[in-house]
């Protein structure tokens, strides 16, 4: 049976209902956070759950339960599931009230995780991804994680039309990050990324891979660049929580120099996979 | 008892629950209209049923019943409310699924729409309403009437705590529209607007107002204008299917000439009453 948390309780997946005036539901008025476990342990949770609370403060709702027991409550989630290795989804939308645009007063939020399976895509993360392109015409603060995705959702099947498996947002003719994960590029050994502002969500797995640059002294360049700069790279990976750091062999139909995973991409999935083993053991 | 409309089915609404799945929670994966009626009859049913049909048809999702048999259940639905002036709020969703970003095959699609009182607010039409501004942070495509409504309740939330009714999107120095309403001007007696592309969502009372306006010989101008040429207009009024038309006395704390409604928008304010009335006789 699958199990869902509510606030602070722990319930049969049939027994949890959402409201048809809950304001996730009218205006995608909530936030998010997709945390991965690994032996059954959640993989930086901390991280997630200092931006679920920074996503929550912008738009000013309430955690509905102290951080401690959400967590503890999180992990009791994880121990429901019949695997080790998954994923949770969370959400925290701002409740249930007659629907008005202001904020209601009064009104508790709504929050709700659920654990699926999520084995590591060794296939993926070997053979790499390809990119399409589309133009980012998301809201301007995508820095919140919240549940406004309708084109992300647009932007992801543009890309599995087109056989490929991420879209690649361009805003002005700046790349700015994919449909559901950050993109990097690697030219002359370094690495090229989007600045962190409100132009990009800034990943848990963008964060990590930002500190193992500099473990391996590989130099981490925020920047603007455009399509055209971004397929004269020498390398192109994707990041997130799910696809891990994973090699782009192609953007918009330009292979990436010879179409295969270049060696910073390959060193970075190295100190990654070793992260997560030693996490495992820990 | 209250009722909802679940695709083809009307229920007491505590038989109604939303699947924490719904790609319409978790995505804001879908779209919406808000139908006013007058003695239980559906006020521009036509242009709102055609505007719902260009929103579904814009981001891929089906209506779930032919529109003929939506049309009488919405008509039904009006007739399990007990007063015979309100309104429709009607979602269409693009079903319950395993979250994945790209659209999901073979889903169902969820249509949900319950009646709730409104009475047309007298005191409102005849003082009319103050506004503030806001920069305009929503995504491109916001003439798709759809369910990533943060940033307009983000920019009504504003309006409220500075006690306006209104906020002013402006993008790059434009005058768009309002967080839940279009906007207007009138200057040397014309009226100005922004034209109707994908910056605004073109409303049902914006297309009524402007044949309303052609009928009275008002001149009708779609063009961009600045906050401060709005704020120097003899005129400005706001339209929504809830507050009609309604005129505007002040734009971000500036003023409109005396702060009083204009002689335009009571002609147009006139012209809306008479189409009610008429509408009522029928």
């Amino acid at each position: 049976m699958q199990y869902v948390l509510r606030n602070d309780e722990i319930l049969p997946r049939d027994l949890v209902h959402i409201d048809i005036e809950d304001r996730g539901y009218q205006f995608g008025d909530g936030v998010y956070e997709v945390i991965r476990f690994y032996d059954g342990k959640l993989f930086h949770i901390e991280e997630h759950l200092n931006r679920l609370l920074g996503s929550l403060s912008s738009i000013e709702i309430a955690l509905p339960l102290p951080v401690d027991v959400m967590l503890s409550k999180l992990q009791e989630l994880v121990e429901t599931a019949d695997y080790k290795e998954g994923k949770i989804y969370l959400q925290v939308t701002r409740g249930v009230h007659p629907r008005i645009h202001s904020f209601p007063e009064g009104v508790p939020p709504l929050l709700i995780a659920y654990c699926s399976e999520a084995k590591r895509n060794f296939e993926q993360l070997d053979n790499g991804i390809h990119a399409i392109a589309v133009p980012d015409d998301r809201w301007l603060r995508v820095n919140i994680k919240s549940l406004n995705l309708l084109p992300n959702t647009i932007a992801k099947q543009k890309a599995a039309e087109r056989g490929a498996v991420e879209a690649i947002f361009v805003r002005n003719g700046i790349v700015t990050e994919c449909s559901a994960s950050n993109i990097y590029g690697v030219k002359d050994g370094s690495i090229y990324t989007h600045p962190s502002n409100h132009l990009i969500l800034n990943g848990i797995t963008r964060q990590v891979t930002k500190k193992l640059a500099k473990q391996a002294n590989i130099p981490w360049i925020e920047a603007e660049f455009t399509l055209e700069d971004l397929q004269a790279m020498d390398e192109v990976f994707a990041s997130n929580t799910i696809i891990e750091i994973c090699p782009v062999l192609s953007v918009a139909n330009v292979p990436i120099k010879d179409g295969k995973p270049g060696t910073v991409t390959r060193e970075l999935q190295k100190l990654f996979s070793d992260k997560i083993a030693r996490f495992r053991e820990q």
